[in-house]
């Protein structure tokens, strides 16, 4: 990586796989909730933009860009809720690091994985930030492909240790009850998100339908809880009625981009909001008093993404994981990027082609 | 490609130099040529945007996404002219294909050496489109990387038979000289901008300074000339005078982008431009008479890259180039990614990572 060649560090899916099987994922997921913080406290560093969207009938294909004075990260994801009756996964990422000084790539990552890592590390840094310091229990409504590290995170990271489980599709459910068997978490299985929502100090909303979805009621929201809301991440898509936000303290992570795929899109355009980062440098207060309702409107930003990159980056130098790719030519002489081919290149070969 | 499993095609640098060594740099130039021609008589059908560019002092990065309703392409590259001097090209750049009914990437390929063949091929369709059928010799300023194809693609697509060569940089000319030799054209090294353009029938600039630099003053030019300015490409990096701008019919790719990164930054932003796609599709006029000035101010548009990201997928497929990547993990169900670990990596391991 110190190279001065324009070499390119591959991490494929299997590597970063290894990587978490090896150092643990109750170890990534604070490893990169401790860079999340870092890298959040040095906000006014990066250059930071809303993620460039491209949407779909069936889904969305975002772009997440995002420097500071050394590096440039970006992250490739889309979010494609009918993929699972494909076969494929709601939400698959890559991403890369490079540098900013020559513009040359230094990492290609996996990032699904990594992003449910980055994802439930980011609630959880909110949560700590946020809910009282007494929760122990959890309602995990949406028990897709996220939902166990969001519950291995708010135990690790926040004491809870009973996590209250709905998802419509009742397989999804069982499926997580499953994985979290063995976790150290009491689990309850509930029939309706209201009935999960029953004695939650913490209500994860981490659903994927793309719609104006209203999975959250202010009947199923009771004095001091936190609302960590994951699901509602693009413009049409939101989890919470619109009086659940009135009558809490917003917390978000970058405005500019929730305000436009955020649950508070439902919202006046000066509905008041404050960005994570300022509480975490005591620039704003978070919750107020014990009865206040906070709500952490997710919608994933990608200095989340930056960290956790970084961390996956240092993580595998240190357990030697990935491979070197040549995603740019050597020439010789860098002007001369034409002396790559050789001068047989520069001869018509139209039956090669025909 | 078929798969429904998100696996994703890798050409490396090496595997596109190899592609380009068997079917030839003129096929491969008229090749996305042909695509990009046809690409921009649809227009209509893609969803466009202006690049996000992320500037440093020596540089900048830039991600230009484009889709159309079956597929998402990407291009990551940057331009930092002091890369040179550290052994690094000034441009490098990979680009990604992907499907946009499920966000699955698809190919995942090199473009620095594409990006230089794209280029040169917007440059040949435009000039074909623009300029007097009879012109044959060409000025061509800025001796760097892109030059070679710029001086085929101008011999092969326009019928340049003569170039005339300038560059702050003798051994860049000099480089440019010995890779034209047995190229079929005519080639004359002047001694400044302005001899290189004496008896032109088209000026091309192709410089790299990312200063306000005029490459060109009016006084270099004449009645009847084609100006293919490819240099002047972002913000604070021009290589026009105004005034050539001013008397002359001036046609760009795509307006949003040209008006911040194009030579008419300098303009009013009423100052008038048709976009090329506009004259390939007989919607608006290109060149009035003999006499008229024409100036392609290009600077590059995601669409460009499409097109040769999709020639170069279908080339490689036809000659069997490239390997198969796992971006992507496979879960067996697509909503426990968390399966993919095994119950082993929830185990805390804190001495693995220690």
């Amino acid at each position: 990586m110190l190279s001065r060649l324009p070499q390119t560090v591959y991490l494929s899916a299997d590597d970063v796989i290894r990587l978490v099987r090896r150092v643990g994922l109750p170890n990534c997921i604070a490893g990169v909730a401790e860079r999340i913080e870092r890298d959040f406290l040095r906000w006014s560093e990066f250059d930071k933009s809303a993620r460039v969207a491209c949407h779909s009938r069936d889904g969305v294909i975002e772009l997440m860009p995002i420097a500071d004075s050394r590096e440039f990260a970006f992250k490739y994801v889309n979010g494609h809720p009918k993929n699972t009756r494909a076969g494929l996964p709601t939400v698959m990422a890559f991403g890369v690091l490079a540098d900013v000084d020559t513009g040359a790539p230094r990492l290609l990552s996996e990032l699904t994985l990594t992003t449910a890592i980055r994802t439930a590390a980011m609630s959880a840094v909110a949560a700590r930030t946020l809910a009282r310091p007494e929760c122990r229990v959890m309602a995990l409504i949406g028990n897709g492909a996220q939902s166990e590290f969001q519950a291995i995170a708010f135990r690790d990271l926040v004491g809870i240790h009973t996590v209250r489980l709905y998802d419509v599709d009742p397989s999804a459910t069982a499926k997580l009850v499953a994985n979290l068997v063995d976790q150290r978490l009491d689990v309850v299985v509930c029939n309706s998100a209201a009935e999960a929502t029953q004695g939650a100090d913490i209500v994860t909303t981490v659903t994927a339908d793309k719609t104006n979805a209203t999975i959250l009621t202010p009947d199923m929201i009771g004095p001091g809880m936190h609302i960590n809301a994951v699901g509602g991440d693009c413009p049409g898509k939101t989890e919470l009625h619109a009086d659940i936000l009135t009558r809490s303290n917003v917390f978000v992570e970058y405005e500019p981009q929730t305000r436009i795929e955020g649950d508070i899109q439902q919202m006046a355009p000066d509905f008041p909001v404050t960005e994570l980062w300022q509480v975490l440098s005591a620039k704003a207060p978070g919750r107020k008093d014990a009865a206040e309702i906070t709500v952490f409107d997710s919608v994933g930003f990608a200095l989340e993404d930056y960290s956790a990159l970084t961390f996956i980056r240092d993580t595998a130098a240190k357990l030697g994981i990935g491979d070197i790719v040549q995603l740019i030519p050597e020439p010789a002489d860098p002007k001369n990027l034409f002396g790559v081919l050789g001068i047989e290149a520069t001869d018509a070969k139209l039956e090669a082609f025909a």
